[in-house]
């Protein structure tokens, strides 16, 4: 079984970073195998990225490495971590794009590293501006063909690396009060309400609309509007053969209220 | 030789979708090799699927499993089917989008298998609106792993899969009348008049521009019009170094007449 | 260690043209590993695809080969070539792409040939748009197969290839005048100023804009301008979170001045 490294970026697939950070890893370990889990997230935008983490991580093997490079701070003195969880192992910078893997864990179940070892660096004198190809991708390949954990930096607690976690839904009398925390590429609305959090029954309201629940999107006729539990748990707006996103004017913030039938 | 995959979406690569897919495939069948057909068809465009697919499996090894998810009806009870053919093996929704592929073959060459043995998902429940994860990604990679087709589903008959084929060009009393079936990256238009229907010497007509024949694109000064052969066998219109779809207002559908020389 | 291809081409990743690129890979040198360096250059953007190769190759083992198919010419004479350097192997339409990689290297360090050989096609009779399908791609897949570059083509000297370098420099009596090479994705343009060209103090004019020397984007607040030494080595100008191309109305070719300190 070979190891297996993903990569989340913000460096779109119009220049060669990306292909520049593979090469990296190639020339460290060259055995691993690639996967690309989107380059597309828009520069800096950390929700976006941890959106597309937490929801993807525990589909590929446990012992995969998941490299993470969406970098405001690039350059900065804040930290770059590695972090390995049950299920799963991650570098990134430390900006909180972590957040909603390691509030899945107890203390005791994740062990962090300040990656301040600069021998597993590419270079002791990395880029000011370019960590993914000097600091990230190097020690994600040196992980991968075999070095410790404990060996590619200093202990960190969980307490000490920053967190950003999703915004929290909030009762009302009648159901729940949630927000848009993605748009996909169909310009689907997927919610931070996750369906443990509703009955059976439920329907939604959102920018003055009032939505009935389904379950796929074919359940009605193209162009109409649906909401419905997505592939990843969460509550989702969404039109059929269409784009709710534009069709509602929608963006990651927009409030939306989940209203329970008094049976459920 | 390692087995090789090839994934064919509408899912864009701007969310972690297709990651999803493969992490499900590695965990599954870690030695498989992946290839990206495309991820950028438009959204539920069976046409365009159809088109890239059809266009495409011949110059894989006759091993690759081709994974096609187009798929506007999932979680409808439309079927999903796995297809074993003398050159390629194809899993897809039952919706048309292998047309192109079947219609090369006999009854007695190819083997269908509509896939409802839940063991070989990737759960007994799958989500109402990502079967990709679910269900045609791990049956791809049980496929790759050595499960036999019949392993699978149960035996389909040709005749009882969903057929949409190409529109067929019609006869005229100079040349053929077809249409424009793909406009590609570079605004060529490729039509359904194939390199076999036309003799040596052909010119074309279309939204009432008349274009000469040449062999390349670069036959004329840059900003020229120009028809051709293009590189799967079509004819097709384009102008060296711009847009023809641009240019002349193409789309999928666009009437195109083809002229015979007397001669030829 | 499997032998390693990368691929640059203009091809977008739209359409299955890639995807056709890597099946014809895979069905000669199936252990080959495949790496994407970029598909987003602009059509027939020769600089363009300079820059990312020259840019990104001494990142990848020396072993590899780098497929490059911009080409503007295809179906025209100009000639196919391969050729092999102390630091990566290549195959491209001899059209100047390759450029910024030989001029790196005397002319007894490298060997090309004229890839002629038609044995190594995939085809005798190659289409006359798609040589990446007919051409390229089968001699790289040979090439990491085994094959020697001797069997490839016949013998080409440096002087007999095309050459199309990056504009130079002009000094000044006050620093140096240069010019915007490229925009990425950010919106950062990287100019043709290296880093050596320049002392430790320095600042820039661009477009009337007096721009101040820093190192790396955070140093400024989220939309200040900023010049710094980019990570590839060269003069860079950006906007903190934000896109200097758009602001500036940059494009490549847009002069810019360097102007050094005194006691640099």
């Amino acid at each position: 079984m070979p190891p297996l490294i993903t990569l989340l970026t913000d460096f779109g697939t119009q220049d060669s970073y990306v292909g520049i950070m593979k090469g990296v890893i190639a020339s460290i370990c060259p055995s691993a195998q690639l996967i690309d889990l989107t380059h597309a997230i828009p520069p800096q935008d950390l929700a976006a990225a941890r959106f597309n983490l937490t929801n993807a991580y525990l589909y590929f093997p446990a012992t995969a490495i998941h490299v993470v490079v969406v970098d405001p701070g690039v350059g900065s003195p804040r930290r770059a971590i590695a972090v390995q969880t049950p299920h799963g192992n991650f570098v990134a910078p430390d900006n909180g794009v972590l957040s909603g893997v390691l509030e899945r864990y107890d203390a005791d179940q994740v062990q962090i590293v300040d990656l301040n070892q600069t021998e597993f660096w590419r270079t002791e004198r990395p880029s000011h501006t370019f960590h993914g190809r000097d600091i990230f991708a190097p020690i994600a390949a040196h992980w991968a063909a075999g070095r410790l954990l404990e060996e590619l930096g200093e202990p960190l607690a969980l307490t000490d690396v920053v967190h950003c976690p999703l915004p929290q839904v909030v009762q009302t009398a009648t159901g729940v009060t949630g927000c848009v925390q993605y748009c996909d590429r169909f310009g689907n609305a997927i919610t931070n309400i996750a369906v443990d959090e509703v009955g059976a029954d439920w329907r939604v309201e959102i920018n003055g609309q009032a939505i009935a629940q389904h379950q796929t999107y074919s359940d009605v006729p193209p162009g109409e509007l649906l909401a419905l539990i997505g592939s990843y748990g969460w509550i989702e707006v969404a039109v059929s053969q269409g784009n709710a996103q534009e069709r509602l004017g929608l963006t990651v913030g927009t409030p939306i209220q989940a209203t329970f039938s008094k049976n459920s």
